[in-house]
């Protein structure tokens, strides 16, 4: 069985209110986090059919500052599926409407899940066929993504790392 | 000023509660992101002394499952400051209590901050002067990770990342 | 200036955690009507481009059991505009992906909000214009729901609610 | 077995707080709705002495804003009981003692529920004797939102409403 | 200007759900406290008509489990008001009625609170003047408790607490 | 088996976020208790090894007013172990950095907890020997403190209160 990215679209609309901010009123990096981590979590569940747990989350910029009051939207999809692990990537978007403040992107990233059964094993999951060019260029750097995890996770050397290389190489 | 990674240690140790767990009864990656997020802070603000920001994350793993009605206990230092920014890093044990199971390391993570003035504008922040052995290799390693942030968020080339060349090239 | 209901589509998909639950671990109906509101408030913003209020919540009955570990998906549009106040239709999803639940609509609302500016007064918002027939419909049955809240508020007679009468009297 | 609305009066009092107020720093209604639901809850739990779920709520208009620092003071008893459902009248009453604001009442709502046992099957529940002339009034007129709640729900034809004949009809 | 302990009387019921309990399923100490301290804060407001700050909590003791599911009821009032101080007195309910557990009383506790200005400055709030038996006995006894609450807190000599002294002194 | 404060000792840092604050953005006393319940909880289980449910907690003051966006830094340690019981004293520390307010003391607490197994029966604990002089003295004083819980919940007569007397009586 083969899934497209579409079939594992999530959209969360939230709006920032004061327990989510910091002293200057914006949006905290970790409640941010928290919102990708769900957002996320449900689109690898769209995916396998299964529950799934949070295996890594790869680096993460915060550049924009959110206001108070604003409306953050998260989308997510899966870019590519390994045997039991999908890599999601989720973009976040933002405006303050009563401020008029436009709709801008404000940070994107990858998190990675692992497909299990009630007892916690890990389960195969559908293979990822992507479909728009925007889609099977993620697919591609997929592999390039999760290299540099297992080498950052210490499981795999660096020089066996072949799509690393060819980046930061020679 | 100078200060040591000491200055700006905290701990925070928490319950693991319903509200925090997965359908398998563990804790979710997100809200140990979060957490993650205001302990770091902590370390942050007590090394420059301003208000801080958090400007990145670095990948973060998540391999040891946390059941519910565990304490987790993250500690966090300052490893190096740069210009205006500091880089923050946090280990998070586990250890369930009632149940028998023992104080493990579960995590850690980077956290990288900006310090800022009630005007959000950047601030210099103290010189980092490492004491131990452990906190001059975080010292080190702390320019590698940096270069790797920017080259990542597309604000560095990889051929100028000298650090990393020497790590995955050639 | 015109808008189409398309202009205020909002989507925002959770997960029902324990503490959404009551003792039979079903999503209480009370943090879903919360739910609504913050989802259907951000209809109202993209339609007024303003700050929003609530005015009132119509019937909503709750015949689905949607149980915890479920994602429940809201999406929200705007269906008609009368001077400062606008009327927003909700649908409501839910699927249980771990217990192999198919998703199926649970519930729908209207929900209406008046648009104000920053000192709590009413402001004046754009014309919405239906494009599909579904869109159609629900610009049309408008009328006969605005009626029955000026009735139920007591601020209209019933013999001077004129759809409601074709549908009640003889 | 017979109860009176008085066995059923539930009051809850809370503090509005930050995270409860929208960008114009008063409550959103979503988190009244919320609040009612509780408390509705607990009064047809006290009817039924059994557990219940929410079958529907009735229109509810929001008129006054209530403001940040304010106690909300939310009383419920039930008003009449059907084979085993029960429907609660709510009355909502704000003050902000510190700005000197008197108490008003601000909102009420009638919600509807259904008593269960611990495999969610419906149970029958005690009937309802009204004692005051209020409570007696409220019983009367329960027949005829009851007449509305199903014709808005698609269960009852319009015309086989009788007693909202009567009011919208000729 | 007087108020009886009737002027001051809050009541709220609420629900314990998952996130309130312990591992062993039941309310937390904790959050049983941060509901007395919001009940108490109302009813020293409704004494005084200004902001108040919590300025002290006697001995309260936890000997009866509230389990999950559990309908749990806070009354409070002001019991003696001092210059610019009044002390609560909190009762605490508590009944599982889909389990069948009847309502019992589970704990008593004495908060004692401080009418501040908008500027943090103490004000003299009402005399309270005891209408019943067991309010003019709680009346007296405050007395004692405030003697304790000095000795407890070092602001006054063992020696000095006259009443105190009939009580444990020979 | 014998274990020292040490053994227990737990530290719990956390920022002040707007939902824990009163109308004058200051933490509010209860929510500062929920906190001192939890990391003395976490203290007692590191001591027992078992679960645990808060017994009492002693008269608490609130002296200094701890404002939003400061850390609040709590450590607790048991004091003195009884039987199945524990005493463990908390210290509550406040700082606001960006605010430029220097670390304080701002509370201290001690509150008692039972060992329990999972069917909710006392166990016994280990006893607790301390070591610094500022141990050994919280180790003296418990019985007095102990005493005065039995006295104040009618549990021992004032008269056979023996350090009491010593405390108050001639």
């Amino acid at each position: 069985m083969k899934k497209s990215p579409n079939d594992s679209l999530v959209i969360k609309s939230e709006l920032v209110l004061p327990n989510d901010t910091n002293t200057l009123n914006n949006l905290m990096g970790g409640r941010l986090m928290y919102l990708m981590d769900i957002v996320s979590a449900i689109s690898a569940q769209r995916h396998s059919g299964t529950t799934v747990v949070t295996a890594s989350v790869d680096n993460v910029s915060f550049t924009h500052p959110i206001t108070i009051g604003s409306v953050v939207t998260l989308t997510s999809k899966v870019t590519r599926s390994f045997n039991s692990s999908m890599e999601v990537h989720i973009e976040v978007f933002a405006e303050n409407i009563p401020k008029g403040k436009e709709r801008i992107k404000t940070n994107e990233a990858f998190f990675t899940f692992v497909a299990v059964d009630a007892e916690n094993k890990t389960v195969k999951v559908p293979e990822l066929v992507p479909e728009t060019t925007e889609e099977k260029a993620l697919f591609e750097s997929a592999l390039k993504r999760r290299e540099l995890r297992l080498v950052l996770a210490g499981r795999m050397k660096p020089e066996e790392a072949e799509s690393l290389k060819t980046l930061f190489g020679k």
